[in-house]
Order: C-alpha cells, then sequence, then structure tokens
C-alpha cells in the first residue's frame, strides 16, 4: 500500500452556470488543480458525478472530460455513490495511485443540476433514495429528511430555531470564500422566517441546487515530494454502508455508515475525534450536520444539535465545521460536493484558507455522504511538515 | 502492487427479467459468484451499471445492492464507462485489491433494459455518445455504429454479407451456453433477409437489449491460493480513451483506445496477440468486433471482416471470439457484459466451458468497450496451473 499525498487543488465557482456547458465546467477545474500542482500529464481521470444522464444527457463522462482536457488516451472513468460520487472518485483515484498502478492522477467532481434537459432535478435526486420502498411511493429526497428532523426534535426536545446555528455559520464562513454560492448572511430570524420546504425543513436549512466542479491532483508521496514543496498526506481514507431506506435502518436517527466510515478512518490514522482540527462535514442539511457530529464522535446522541448552539462550531470553535461555507453556503452541486471538500480541507492544511483561516491545522477530516447517510466515505489528511 | 487472482465466478440467465427487480437481479449474481468462490463475506462490493437511474429510476447501487446481498457496511460504489462499465467496475475492483485496502472484493455487472420505468431505451443509449456533437443532432448510438459500418464497407470493398460470420458464429456458440439470451443458429440466408435497424445495420449485425447480472470474486493471489484450489491470475488489466465523438477520432476506422488499451495489457503479461488463446471481444455490432480484431493485432486494418469470413473466430479456430455466444447472442446488457466477458473467460481457462471448451486454453483477453470506441478496457487471464 502505497502511500498516496495531494499536490494541487482546482475549483470554479458554485453557481448557475447555464453558460458553460459540463465539459467546459470539468476542464476549468481539471486545469485549475494541474496548474496548481505544476503537471502537464496525468495517468488517470476519475470523474465523481451521479446526475448527468438524467440532468445535461450525457453519460461517459470519464472519457469525454478526458479528451477535453487535452488527456485524451489515459484510463478515465465515472464513478458513483449518489450525493457521495465526489469522494467516491477520489477514493478511486487513491487506490489507483496506492496500488502503484499510476504516479499521478486526477479525481474531478462535477454535477450541472440547474439548466435541465432531462429529468426536473427534485426527481433526480430521490435516485439517490431506494426507488422501491421510498421514491416511487411520492417522498421526495427533502422529504425523508424532513422526516429524520422530524423525529430528531421529538425525540430529544430540539426545536426547529435550534437548528439555525448551522445555518448561520456556514453562511458567515462562505462570505470569504469567492468560490461559494452564496454571499449572504443568515440571521435567526431569517431563518425562523425562511420558507417552508417540507416541514420541518424550510430554505435556509436546506443546501442549494446548483453547478460546479472541483479536482485535486493525487500522487504517491514519493513522487509527491519530487513535485511539490508541500504535499498534503492522506492519512485515511474509508468508506462505509447503510441500508438506502432510512425505514430498514438500526435506529433511524444513527447514521451507521457514518460510525463505519469513520471509525475505520480514526484507525487508520491512529487519532480520535480530539485529534482533528477541522471537519468538512455533509451539512446537506441541519439535521445531517448534527447526526454526522454524532456519528464521528463529537457529541454524544441527541446532542449534535447543542454543539452548534454553545457555538463550538465556528471557525474558532472547538470543531469548526463547513469552514468555507459547507454543502448549505458554499453549495451543493451533488457528485463535485466531495471534491469540493476535500480541496478547502487542503487550503486549511496549506494556511492557504485567508479570512477563515484554522490557526494551526494540522489534521483535516472531510465527510461525504451518499442519499441519507447509505455511504459514507471519510478522508483524513495532515498539513505539510 | 499486489498480485490479483479470480476465485468465484457467477451468472443470471440474459434475457427479460420483467418479475425481478434490480437488487433481486443483482443479488443473485453476487450469490452464485460468493458460493462459487466459497466465502460469506467480502471487503468491498464495486458495481458497474449505465443506466440504472434512467430506465430503473435508481442510482446509488452500490449500496443498495450490498444491503441486499447481506453485505451492510462494507465500502460500495457503482463504476460507469457507458458500455465498458462491467469491465471498469472490475478494474477498480482489481486495483482496490491489487493497493493492499481490501484482500478479497466482488465486481458486479448489472443492467435492467426490457422494463423501462424513465427513459426510452434508445434514448438513454444515446448518452454513451457525444451528447451536445453526436446524440443531441439525432444520430442514435445504432446510426454511429451504421456509419462506421457504411465507411469501413466503401474503404475496404467489403460486403454487407461478409460481416455474417460474426453473426452466425456468436449464435452457434450461444447454442450450448444456458445463460445466453438466444438459442437460435443463424444461417448466412437469414442474416441477409434480416430486419433493417439503420442501414446498413440489420437485426442480425446487432446484440439485443437485454437485462442480466454477473460477479466475480476477486482476492489477492496469496489469499487466493488458501480459499481455490485453482484461482485465475489476473495478468493484464489496462484501460485506454479516445474521443467520444468519432467525427473527432484521427481516424474513425481504427479504434485508438483498444490499440493503447490492448498494448497496455500485452506489455504489462509480456507477450503477443499470438500468444492468447481466447478472445471475448464486444461485438455489439459486427462492424466493432472487426475493428476489435484489427486493434489488437489479430488482423490488419481493413482484414478484420476477412479473419472472420476464412472461419478463424470459431471455437477451433485461430483465435476463437464470442465463445459463450459474445454480445450478440449472449446479449447485452450494457453494464453486465464487461463482467459475463469475464466470467466466460474463467469458465474456458478452468476448462469448464463444456461443447464450447477451447482446448488447453492458457491466456484468455476480455475486452469492454464503452461507446463506439471511447473508453476500452482489456483484461488477460491465465488458467490456474
Amino acid at each position: 500500500m502505497r502511500d498516496v499525498s495531494i499536490i494541487g487543488v482546482g475549483q470554479t465557482e458554485v453557481g448557475e452556470h447555464w453558460d458553460i456547458s459540463l465539459r467546459h465546467l470539468g476542464l476549468g477545474a481539471v486545469r485549475a488543480a494541474m496548474a496548481d500542482a505544476g503537471v502537464t500529464h496525468v495517468d488517470a481521470l476519475y470523474v465523481g458525478n451521479m446526475l448527468s444522464g438524467e440532468i445535461a444527457g450525457q453519460e461517459h463522462l470519464g472519457a469525454l472530460i478526458a479528451d477535453f482536457s487535452g488527456l485524451r488516451g489515459i484510463e478515465a472513468m465515472k464513478v458513483e455513490a449518489a450525493c457521495a460520487s465526489g469522494a467516491a472518485a477520489f477514493r478511486v483515484a487513491y487506490l489507483s495511485v496506492s496500488s502503484g498502478v499510476a504516479d499521478i492522477v486526477i479525481a474531478l467532481g462535477i454535477e450541472k443540476m440547474t439548466d435541465e434537459w432531462g429529468s426536473d432535478v427534485t426527481a433526480a435526486l430521490a435516485l439517490a433514495a431506494d426507488g422501491e420502498y421510498e421514491a416511487f411511493l411520492g417522498v421526495s429526497f427533502v422529504g425523508i429528511n424532513a422526516l429524520l428532523m422530524r423525529r430528531y426534535m421529538h425525540e430529544y426536545n430540539v426545536r426547529h430555531i435550534d437548528f439555525a446555528p448551522f445555518s448561520i455559520t456556514a453562511h458567515e464562513n462562505a462570505m470569504n470564500n469567492p468560490y461559494a454560492r452564496f454571499h449572504m448572511p443568515v440571521t435567526r430570524d431569517r431563518f425562523e422566517r425562511a420558507r417552508m420546504i417540507v416541514d420541518p425543513v424550510n430554505l435556509l436549512d436546506s443546501s442549494p441546487v446548483a453547478d460546479g466542479a472541483a479536482a485535486v491532483v493525487l500522487a504517491s508521496t514519493d513522487v509527491a515530494k519530487t513535485l511539490s514543496a508541500a504535499p498534503v498526506r492522506i492519512v485515511a481514507s474509508a468508506v462505509g454502508t447503510d441500508a438506502l431506506a432510512v425505514h430498514d435502518r438500526r435506529d433511524p436517527l444513527v447514521l451507521d455508515g457514518a460510525v463505519i466510515s469513520t471509525c475505520r478512518a480514526y484507525e487508520q490514522a491512529g487519532i480520535g475525534p480530539e485529534d482533528i482540527d477541522l471537519f468538512e462535514l455533509h451539512d446537506a442539511f441541519g439535521i445531517i450536520a448534527a447526526l454526522s457530529l454524532e456519528a464521528a464522535g463529537f457529541a454524544e446522541k441527541g446532542r449534535g444539535v447543542r454543539l452548534a448552539m454553545d457555538g463550538k462550531i465556528g471557525i474558532t470553535g472547538e470543531i469548526p465545521i463547513s469552514t468555507m461555507g459547507g454543502l448549505k453556503a458554499r453549495g451543493h452541486p451533488i457528485g463535485a460536493t466531495g471534491i469540493y471538500q476535500i480541496v478547502e480541507v487542503v487550503q486549511q492544511l496549506r494556511g492557504l484558507a485567508g479570512k477563515n483561516q484554522i490557526p494551526n491545522a494540522r489534521l483535516g477530516m472531510a465527510q461525504n455522504i451518499g442519499g441519507s447517510g447509505a455511504t459514507v466515505i471519510t478522508h483524513i489528511l495532515e498539513a505539510p511538515e
């Protein structure tokens, strides 16, 4: 098992890119990451994407984007694990370099959701859930998360307003991220008055539909040292899964997939949650942020929301999350999100996070979740020496 | 780079499975492969599939099928490279074991195409082509292959009937494969009179739409030797790519992706085409079979069809292809096909191919092609000692 490091990152603005095709969007991120890494060739491209077939009328993104990026001929394929597709592509890139098959590869996350060629985006997002036992019965993907949130509020005697700090913190952090979808502060009052989507999930509880692409160049640590003055080591890479349908789970309010994934990652890195300096978690909804904090060992069961209420998730808090805006405010272009998370952890570990810099960040964790918890992929990265 | 072997294979009948859901179909193949391998647990599941989102209304197949197969919690994801999705999943499974991250994993190929929930299957198949420059302009996937065939006939002065031996051989071989979609001999006369689909591709030039799933259990060769009396070694695993759009290629009648992929595979195995005892090629259409034989070094440019006309592709021929029926007659359930090919090579190398057994088969090659040649994935397997 070869040691693997990150030598370059690139991202495009998260937004509504009606004027840019899928391939151009991918090219932008690939170019930026390769320029940052200072390389002109890579051995392989792994593309994380969920919905290009349904929404953009295009499968086969691996070869398409490899060719369009001037890399015709190289190994290329797409990897999908619903909303965790980005981290899944990064995982395969890691396996490729770790195996010794490749020395330098790119993981690209990409999604275009705002100009629909085929499916309606709400219908397409439901493909992440269990089709036969959830989606076909009419529950939307937001609906599933609303059911979870309602249950959490009931079990733990938590009010809707108690989730506000997740949204407020994410939007506050996004103010300093030029790539973020929103640059708009959220207040408790605004949060409370936001339009209801699926009770109790309202607009400011939800991450936005968006277009975006981000890319990371990985290399074996030996090769990385010859190419980069400050490679970021991957000290853990782990995947855990659970049932797709929430009603099939052991306990709807415990993300077992996240527990498995995080434990494996901690074990690989030889650390515990107390060693993590920042946590880019999957805050697609406030409820998922809360459940993630619990599954990853930062809060007891039912106490994830309390952590946010107590002000512990901000840049200067005990466990900073969503440091560049998270899914909530940087935006959630499904298959790209997992790569944006990695890019942002790298920014922090390189000390290049600007006003949002976590002082002395040494270990950063990124966790990308597919569906409402069925696939959970965790990576822990270490700052350059 | 750890040495990797195959210790179990399983397949379901290729056909119209309107009575079986996607997850049940996957379960059937996973169970069969695990039983054949004699294992009750694996570390990861990699699923090759192209169209489950579009046709069956379900993405996120990795976690779904892992859970339904009793493997909840394990690493799981889907891999897509259009019609080469099966081999792409096998490739990722190989990387996973080769890296040392996992000891025993499953690669599953699965596709349900005959009961459409969402897209029409012809529209869905066009997602393998270049959306913006081919499909959106109205050319179907069969249409692209018809253009290639017409060009080949023109350039090399080949008649339509000259392609008949590909179809006749495939159907002949499928007669002895209980898992094949068709058990129906094809004659020259029948071939000539078959219904035209897109001139000059007629019904008996084309591989059929179908449902199917097949699975392979891979293990590190060290682990494989403790579990299996006759592990089949993977001596090469290689991916090559080309432009999606045929008009962007260097030469429309040379599959550069296949040239790259095959050369890499030969180099890894330290062999040449003369050492290959059977070749499970991607005969989605007769024209693709011909171009594959040329790209893989079995025939000069423009002479692939001649090889078939001269009777060299049958079970007792110089280079047997489609030995269990190929895409043409075993059937082509898109994302499953690459795994069916591997399963069939393993059958041959184990000496378990029944009436279709290639005598003393020692090295078998499987080549899965995505789109009309944009992704080409080649594996070479070696018979047990």
